[in-house]
């Protein structure tokens, strides 16, 4: 993948603005940008503004002894992008009396906050993109939310309609056909038309990341292919019609492809990004293989937006065990593609 | 997992009789059988058997300049069970027109009568075992077997109607649901009656095998296990009351957890075996994790029964490419669940 080799640190002057969202404040949100911030890694591949509420994560701060990472707090985005080391933008949105692990009205309330003030600064072009934390569906539904994640979200606040969702490893990256729905409504979307449509879009945002057409291997969505219409017909029906049409368009596509050899073929180099079919074909091989180490984008948005691959972890909030790995990798990973979106498009 | 410790050599006595079958004759099958018996681990977990074509095997064995491994070649398995070093029963069925990467009738129905062959000699007790190479079903069915593969091939030969399918690699086993059909099948059959079925005889086999209940990690079919019914209802209305019973019937089960954490989970220990509901649920992350290390186990035969985790590789037949890596694998791991199995009943 060209864009993977881009490793090294940036110059100053390369170095992008990130907003980056504090998520559910009862979740690992908080304790993991804190913990993230005091990465070098991560502080030193962008200008990071993090959406959040001070008195929070001072608590949090203090219970787990955290250094205090930021420079200054502000309530509102430093004027013409002019922040250097990493800033707090205090929304003052927590109550006081949550509880780790709580999923409350105030939780889900606060973290659309986030989101909606760090798409504001963006899409108005005063960060390059986002980083988020996790946020939890059920705080988000008692908040009057529906939406079941970030992806759906993001979209409707950005008015963009064809939104994607992509896994990112080292190794290679993943697109999904569908997101956050039952296997069986996914099922149901395998389709031609839908399929085009994503491989067209993740094409398009992959040369915008780097410049040059990504390999597809097109995932099959039934064992062994389906043998030949033996064990179902959507290969034969959807798959195999939208990879012609597809390479009609000028795309590098293979496929489909065995879902049990897709991955290892992408890991060993033959594709740059798998198109997975449903969620779950994406995360467990994603998962497996690079666990904290796989970071979300979502594609089609006017700017980046990364994300950590957990959710909020309610379970151990609080307890300040937490691994900051992926949310300082959603950080660096940010700001390679913000980086590299603004070398391809010179 | 108890008998996975279980790795020293065996004792002359305790060494199982095992069949290995040839294959489909135009795939890597003969080859790979050719170089599992040149490997020492595998020649002396068992005593061997291989049914397959004498004629044929010496062609291949010339080609590839492969050491001939058989003491001795026989028409009929050698009375009271006695060979020691590998003998070839030979059926003398292979055309010598029969080009590598063909699919056809003739490879489908020496394929075939090597499986049957096997299947009446570990039948009538002569054999612990069988060790499947792989066969094409293609071929299969211009031979005019419309059977999907070699699971539902046993079951109907050896009278047993329920008969699983489990993936076994060191670390842990998988066991499937439902095997050779389209996901959207697949769906339909996550019902809670077919879920406690597999359990009880997945737990059956696995004390069989082990002496010991197997703690299970039951997947769910859908993302993030359906969220409380929000991306669909199987895992309330199907998975969970299962696994209520199958508590009730004294088996140690969880779930259903996320299909992108139980493989982790079951890696880390958590779990003996992961009961996948869908055929890749189960193939992807065990080839992924385990490339040529993984052996299938049928369960619930009248005899250990073992398979190379790969397909007849038409593609490579012929070349001398192909790794005996999961050939070797598969008649070790059945010649440990062939002793294990005799050690539990005693």
């Amino acid at each position: 993948m060209s864009g993977h080799d881009n490793n090294g640190q940036p110059k100053d002057a390369e170095k992008p603005y990130l907003v980056v969202t504090m998520g559910d404040p009862c979740g690992i949100g908080p304790e993991i940008i804190l913990k993230a911030l005091q990465d070098e890694s991560a502080v030193s591949a962008a200008r990071l503004l993090v959406a959040g509420d001070e008195k929070h994560l001072r608590r949090v701060a203090r219970e787990h002894k955290l250094r205090w990472p930021f420079t200054a707090v502000v309530k509102d985005p430093p004027d013409g992008k002019r922040w250097e080391k990493p800033q707090l933008l205090d929304l003052d949105n927590v109550e006081e009396s949550l509880l780790p692990g709580q999923i409350s009205v105030n939780g889900g309330r606060a973290a659309i906050d986030y989101i909606e003030r760090a798409v504001e600064i963006a899409a108005s072009g005063r960060a390059a993109g986002i980083v988020t934390a996790p946020i939890h569906k059920e705080a988000l539904a008692l908040a009057g939310c529906s939406e079941p994640g970030h992806t759906e979200m993001l979209g409707r606040l950005t008015g963009r309609k064809k939104v994607g969702m992509l896994f990112w490893a080292e190794e290679f990256a993943v697109g999904l056909l569908t997101t956050h729905m039952s296997l069986r409504d996914a099922l149901r979307k395998v389709r031609k038309t839908r399929i085009v449509e994503r491989l067209k879009l993740f094409d398009a945002e992959w040369r915008r990341f780097f410049g040059a057409a990504p390999r597809f291997g097109v995932a099959a969505v039934n064992p062994h292919a389906g043998e030949a219409g033996r064990f179902g017909i959507e290969e034969i029906q959807e798959i195999q019609p939208a990879l012609e049409k597809a390479r009609e368009l000028g795309l590098r596509v293979d496929g489909p492809v065995p879902a049990d050899s897709v991955f290892s073929m992408a890991r060993d180099g033959r594709f740059d990004v798998v198109l997975a079919m449903y969620h779950d074909q994406a995360t467990v091989p994603i998962k497996l293989l690079c666990r904290n180490r796989s970071v979300n984008v979502s594609v089609g948005l006017p700017f980046v937006r990364t994300s950590v691959d957990h959710g909020t972890a309610m379970d151990i909030a609080g307890k300040g065990t937490a691994s900051a790995d992926s949310m300082v990798q959603a950080i660096v990973v940010g700001a390679r593609l913000a980086r590299s979106t603004a070398a391809a498009a010179e």
